[in-house]
């Protein structure tokens, strides 16, 4: 795990990870390590709220020292050369606006914006689970399913900050229509919602320990250790799912190492292992042969550090 | 097109392209112009002849002045590193080999290996259609399903070599078994004998005038163009395959440029419209939005001209 204490007031960089509920913030020194933290309740969901919520958790932090600049991952994608935010669902006002300047506009400091699962690949990459390699696929398992590409040692954005998007590859051709416009997508299945939609279907004219309990994925997976079958086909879904795409970004990129993170993650080896096994049917046995799997290192902590991380390389 | 005239033999770099038939090579310039030509059959599938033969039409071609260096394209990986070619079903005694270092020996000259498909996918954004863009994904459509990428203009060969695979990018959950060991790979709908095969089934109990005809993509495609129920579907079905691989491939890398080049592109319209149509209903908006697709502008000529451009980028 990362080492967590007090760095070097004067030189640490801000990092803040906006959620859809959550806001969390850090000071992160150079080396990485990670100093004062804050978490707070998102409070407003309009352009001024957000921004005064960002520069005023900023504020707090800087009450230890200024940071050279900023850096905030969010929940959608930022276009590389505008830094516009674009696809935010869960922050609908955010799209169309250049995230980036505003916040430097109010905090008075350097600012760089990135998708959240962008962050959690350059964290992981530089001290994390991916430190080692230079090629790697970060999958962050969450209400959605997002994903992020160090390439030749470097995050790679693609032409408009979409790269990296493994949620949206169509593993199921007759699979159920996805908010992305196609259907049959990864997210469909492995994303929350689709591990709640499936288990409502499996435990419909059969026992099952499910039945009567809140769907969620952590309940599922639980009663998936128990044994219980219908959990146990939903969680076999999501891993032929995951599988599937990420054997798909294997054939297409070949990269030596694919890290898995966000809070579905949590599942453990009963989800991993039967992960890598789908990806493994469907994956060039050389490029399966190349390529390890590892669980994130830096956990509920990739989106503070990756979010610095990316302010430090942008030469704040 | 692409401007074929008699360059600076001096300072022309020699293009080999080996194919499980043929062998084609020509001299480059430095500014892409092709210089003398030479078309053989493929004359032994020995190491050793394969190697005399290259050998050989470097010689000849060497009648107009020495080479820098000489690039080599085969059906196959090969390793960055090592320079060793792995997955050449067509030419298998090539399994293994040092290619570059051994046809450097033969040749006295500085050598450069690379799969046929990645040596396309430099040619097209050297002088081609990918010429413009930064990030460029290349689709070779022939006997298999090849493909080459370009990244941050760089090509972009993976951990070992493999990167650009589209062609095994599983596509249909039920489908057939692929040589690759898994199965509904674009490849098996996609390729040639994927054609053929799904268009014996098409024909079976149905008039069309396929019956009787030796069947392959070519004769399928102009049964298409006339109309035929059996000859459309074989054809709706490949570029179903094709814009499900690359609508994946799009979501992963957000690239710019598709480039579809190969022997069996050469169906023009009637196919590259319906991948794009498959392909735009699997992509994210926006992605789609940002991407423009182009047939080869170099066609047969991409092989000889992106093995040469491996060896001036080599530093030969």
């Amino acid at each position: 795990m990362y080492n967590v204490s007090v760095g070097n007031p004067a030189t640490e960089f801000i990092g803040l990870d906006l959620g859809g509920t959550f806001l969390k913030a850090a000071r992160v020194a150079p080396d990485g390590v990670v100093g004062r933290r804050l978490r707070q309740p998102v409070e407003s969901d309009s352009v001024d709220g957000l921004l005064s919520q960002l520069a005023g958790a900023v504020r707090k932090l800087e009450e230890d020292g200024p940071a050279p600049a900023v850096g905030l991952g969010i929940p959608g994608i930022v276009e590389p050369v505008t830094g516009i935010a674009r696809g935010v669902p869960n922050l609908p006002s955010l799209e169309g606006l250049p995230l980036a300047a505003e916040l430097a506009a109010r905090c008075g400091r350097p600012a760089f914006a990135a998708n959240d699962a962008n962050a959690g690949a350059l964290a992981e990459a530089w001290l994390g689970a991916g430190q080692d390699v230079r090629n790697m696929l970060y999958v962050s398992l969450g209400t959605g399913v997002g994903g992020g590409l160090v390439l030749d040692g470097r995050l790679f954005l693609g032409h408009a900050g979409y790269a990296g998007e493994i949620g949206h590859i169509q593993v199921e051709p007759d699979g159920v229509r996805c908010g992305c416009g196609s259907w049959g997508c990864v997210e469909t299945i492995a994303g929350a919602p689709g591990w709640v939609r499936r288990a409502e279907k499996a435990v419909a004219g059969r026992p099952s320990i499910l039945a009567g309990q809140r769907l969620e994925p952590a309940v599922i997976v639980e009663a998936a250790h128990a044994g219980d079958a219908a959990a146990l086909e939903v969680l076999d879904g999501a891993a032929r799912a995951l599988g599937a795409g990420i054997a798909a970004t294997l054939n297409i990129l070949n990269v030596e190492r694919v890290v898995v993170g966000g809070g579905v993650s949590a599942a453990g080896a009963i989800l991993l292992d039967r992960v890598v096994a789908e990806t493994r049917q469907r994956t060039f046995p050389a490029v399966f042969a190349g390529c390890s799997f590892r669980p994130s290192a830096l956990g509920a902590d990739a989106g503070v550090i990756g979010a610095a991380r990316g302010a430090m390389l942008a030469g704040g």
